[in-house]
This record gives C-alpha cells, structure tokens and sequence, in this order.
C-alpha cells in the first residue's frame, strides 16, 4: 500500500450521500464527548448535517486489538491529562469522572431507540446530555439508577428508557451498529467519514475542517 | 488524579528555561517527520529556540508497554493513509517507505555525534536530511552502505559518521538519552515539552501554539 491512497468507500456507507458527516461516539469516550460538541456547527458550516452512530469502543478495540490509553503505564497519565487540556482547548468544561472507563451499552440502547422512534435530533440531544452529564458532573452512566434519572431529567420517560435498554430490539440494534462499524474500518471514537474519507480523533479537526472546505487535499 | 493539573516539571528538565522548546523524535516515525518541519519556525515566531532529542521509540514503547500503530490489525491501513494525508495537510512530501519501521539507532546516534562533537544546529540539519531521505525517497537508514552514503551527501564526513555510530561513546550517549526520556515521561514521538507542559503527537500543534502565544490555557 502507498501513502497517497484514495478515497476509501467502505461498506455500509453511501457514496451517494455528500451532505452527510457520518460521526461514531461511545458514551465513554471523553475525546468523543468534545468532539460532539463541535460537529454539528462545523458541518452546518458547510452545509452539511451529522449523521451519528452510537457505538461501544470495547467492540471495536476487541475487533482491532486495540485498549483504552489509560490502561497503559506512563500514556495513562498524560492522557487523563491531555482529555481535561483538549476540553480546556475548545473552551468546554470538563471534571475526570471517578470511574473510568464505563460500559456504556444502557445509555447507547437509549440513544438508538430516540434515533428509531423520535428522530435523530432527538438521539443528538439524548447524546450531548448524556455525556455531560458523564464529563461535567460524572454521572455514572452505568448505574442503571443514575440513568433512569438521567432520562427523566433529560426530558426521556425514565421507565420507557429503562424499558428500551432491558429491550432485545434495542440490544440488537446496538450489537448491528457495532458490527457495521467494525467492517467501516472503525476501531476508535471518535471517528468521521466524510465523502469517503475516514478521519479517527477529535485532533483530526484540522483535517476535517479543510476537506469540508476545499475538498481532496 | 483530577483532571486539572498543574504544570508538570520533570526529572531532567529545568524549569528555569522558558526560551525553550524541548523535541523528542525517532528518525524511523513519519509524524516525527512532519514535527521536524515546523517546530523551528513555531518556536521562532515565538521566541523560542528548539532543543531535539533524537531517541528510539522501541525504548519508549517497551517502557510503556506500547507498539507502533502499524502493528495493529484495522488501524494499520488507516495509519499509513493518516501519515501521508498529514504531510499533504502541512504541504510536505511524503512516500512511505517499503521497509517500515526500521531500527534508527545509527542515525540516532550520527545525530549525538554531531551535536556534542560540533554543534545543536549541525545536529538539526542531520535529522532533516535524514527524516526527509527515508520519508520522502524511501533510503533505508538501517542499511550501512545506504546511511553512509547519506552522511557523505549531506555533508559529513562518511567514514567518521561510520565509525561514530560505532564508538561506545554515542552508543551510550544515545541509550542515555533514552533512560531520561522515559524518565521524563516520554512514551512516543514526537513529543514536545514546553514550560513544563507535555505534549504527545504531531497534531497537538494547535495547542503547542496557543500554549506558546497565551500561555497556559
């Protein structure tokens, strides 16, 4: 393989669809909680919308053999530290949870059953609340407790969330994204596909920006 | 651990040297490559000069228990395209290299020789010919014949740069130069150390420069 590969149409995705940024995000991923706060403006900014997938890291990092940062000596440190400075970097706040990482499956359930049955904004809203929620004031998204108080609050009816996440349909269709995303080539979040191109990390910005600009560079 | 820490001042490193930026690089890492380009001119434009570090990433890697991104399954095919879509963001030539990665140590070891023995400066313009020789025209600085030849035309004396990488002195020197750099945290290239404050990764350049401009942020 050269180093000037072009672009890359994986399979589950549509070529056909220009005026899409495709996003992957786990609720568990704080470099994904920043980026999510970023997305929408910088693809309106070019006229296009964010179609986001809601996914688990521990899928694709199994699939690709890949851990979390923070389960390396010596990386773990710099990057609990370079989370909290990219959140500072964009202006956001930012509090390290005390538990971290999290499974995240109950709160990815809820996300696609408001994508399926409200509307994706309904699936984007449920997603920035929950990982502030995580990132700002370390609600335990994995305690079904916290959870279900989250969704009420959140404007969710709290039994019928519950009710989703504890629903094989929802777990399904949670397992299928996973394995769509798995065979995109996807094995960190967060990730973007834009016009075929795959870019993983909130740092990709840059490179996100001026392809969504200027196109091919 | 928060995640608001203050400035980290590690071992090997002197706080009271704010005029400098300090950048660690292996001459077989392709974000090093495009690191090398730019740091001086950031640094200048902020009055900056920049103090390099060639070491070997397979002493960092072991002592953090990580490997190259090529070495993993998924991620690989994505990181050989991210190397040269990054040199194509900063406008650099790139090529990858049919042997990669590569062992480093005689060029490592050239580029101590040549910064103890004649100057910083004489040093720096070594990592650029050497970087640029294997990243942009694939010459394989793990073979002898090959590396010599690329002393003689960059300007150095062949047959001394081959008995230095030879001479236990650069040997040690070298192999020093990585103990301080695990000390100092280091886990991966390039990496940059500015008033205290690490930073990991050719992409951090936006915060190196807000970092250099603003101050802490």
């Amino acid at each position: 393989m050269d180093g000037c590969a072009g672009p890359v149409y994986r399979p589950g995705m549509d070529p056909a669809a220009p005026a899409v940024v495709d996003f992957w995000f786990d609720f568990s991923s704080p470099y994904s909680y920043i980026a999510n706060e970023w997305v929408d403006a910088l693809a309106a900014r070019h006229g296009r919308t964010v179609r986001r997938h809601a996914i688990l890291l521990g899928a694709t990092f199994q699939a690709a053999e890949l851990k979390s940062p923070v389960s390396y000596p010596i990386k773990r440190e710099y990057s609990i530290a370079d989370f909290a400075r990219s959140a500072r970097f964009d202006g956001l706040p930012f509090q390290f949870p005390a538990d971290f990482p999290i499974p995240t499956q109950n709160a990815a359930r809820i996300f696609w059953w408001q994508h399926d049955t409200v509307s994706p904004a309904a699936a984007a809203a449920w997603s920035r609340a929950a990982l502030r929620a995580y990132f700002t004031r370390g609600v335990a998204l994995n305690d079904v407790v916290a959870l279900k108080a989250l969704a009420g609050a959140s404007g969710l009816d709290a039994d019928a969330a519950e009710a989703a996440w504890n629903d094989p349909v929802w777990k399904a269709r949670l397992k299928a994204e996973n394995d769509a995303a798995i065979a995109a080539g996807i094995f960190g979040a967060p990730s973007f596909l834009v016009d075929g191109e795959l870019f993983w990390g909130n740092d990709r910005k840059p490179q996100i920006e001026r392809w969504l600009a200027s196109g091919r560079f």
